[in-house]
């Protein structure tokens, strides 16, 4: 969706290691956006995004216009049942959908051998690996690693919005994530537990509203009430006008 | 679907005149089946299927069982929103998002750069392009004539289950639409009017339920009131338990 910022970057450097000829598509895509959302208010920095790409060795960027992308008689969805029903499919209802008609358009126009997602949005990359296989799309989805500021807020293009001092909260969300995970490699598995050891934190934080905060079977996205097998922390929180979303990953010591 | 009859074939033999290499797919697909309808009774004739795709010069026989096609943990679905709505689509309600979503899963497997569907099945085949089209499926979609017996009726899998005087009846349903595109190259504009010039030949006959019968554009498939540029004739009947459908597209001469 452009606003291109070091977690992209870093997609464009993996590919380039892999694969001998790399696409990336900019597109601030309407589907994916619900009625109430920040369609229009998203960050749009194309000119310094075509710089960041010809920089980074991409050797081509697709960035089309909605018109050409969506012509007036568009009419097709894809949908991913079952994984897209939690958490954010419950916090923005049609977004999944606007995600997997795009990446099926993207994946259809550019047939790429390796595809590269970030864990950042983690349900959106199971929903996509999901969407891969069972449409029989032939590309490989790899996932990246969360790039994060040296505080340990995960980079995102939201990011831009946050005033100084929302800018200091908003760490408070990946500082709960890692407490949770400190809490399961010290021995947690009570889910409660580990819950409230995570809200704790961000509720000490004013003006910091909890979305979900949750402990999640890391394949199915279902959540536990007992640690069990490879674990998704996943958490979403509000700062003023501004939606942020985090996860990370924690298999349970044995 | 497989029960290959000569319509079948006539697609065989469209495609081994335009191409180097001929894949035809035999699933009986679950999906595109409402809970009341026949898939337990649909015809299976798979090793006459076999023996008639060799004798035509088919490459290729991909034969796969529901269960490797649809795995346990399957979950996504494709879905053509506007054309997908009426006729058949309101007759058989999760009909198309069957269709669209295995023909989806066929075309990103085999990656023909042709794929032949009867005119038999119209709307499906207008359904398919639009999603191929909105999705970017990299194919071209042949529309194939549809194949008849010498006294007009429609060649179809199901006709196997017409008794013999269910047969005598069944040919009914393409008289009518004859009769339809008869009275439009004679002049007729009025859709009520040709309709029930249709209707009239098939309320003579005893046990023939008319489902509908509808004058559209070629299109979009929205139901006209005056002919006016490419129009289709759309039928569909039920006999007994078995359900038939047809269609005639006719130009209004300049």
């Amino acid at each position: 969706m452009g606003a291109l910022h070091e977690g992209h970057l870093s997609l464009i450097h993996q590919a380039r290691k892999h694969c001998s000829m790399v696409v990336v598509s900019i597109f601030v895509n309407p589907l994916q956006f619900g009625p109430a959302e920040d369609l229009s208010r998203y960050p749009r920095t194309v000119k310094i995004d075509q710089h960041r790409c010809r920089e980074s060795g991409v050797n081509l960027l697709f960035w089309p216009s909605s018109e050409e992308f969506y012509p007036k008689d568009f009419q097709t969805s894809v949908k991913v049942n079952r994984l897209s029903q939690r958490w954010e499919g419950e916090a923005r209802p049609t977004h999944f959908e606007g995600v997997t008609t795009v990446v099926t358009k993207l994946l259809c126009l550019v047939r790429p051998n390796r595809s590269y997602f970030g864990q950042k949005d983690y349900q959106q990359l199971l929903v996509i690996k999901q969407m891969v296989q069972d449409l029989n799309i032939d590309t490989k989805i790899v996932r990246c690693p969360t790039i994060r500021e040296s505080d340990g807020l995960a980079l995102s293009s939201r990011n831009r919005f946050l005033s100084e001092s929302q800018r200091r909260k908003a760490v408070s969300l990946s500082a709960a994530l890692k407490q949770g995970v400190q809490a399961i490699k010290q021995g947690a598995r009570n889910v409660r537990i580990i819950q409230s050891s995570m809200q704790k934190i961000l509720r000490k934080i004013s003006g910091v509203k909890i979305e979900y905060l949750a402990v999640c079977d890391a394949k199915t996205l279902e959540p536990l009430t007992s640690v069990k097998g490879e674990v998704v922390l996943l958490g979403a929180i509000q700062i003023g006008k501004i939606r942020l979303i985090d996860n990370l990953l924690v298999k349970r010591p044995s």
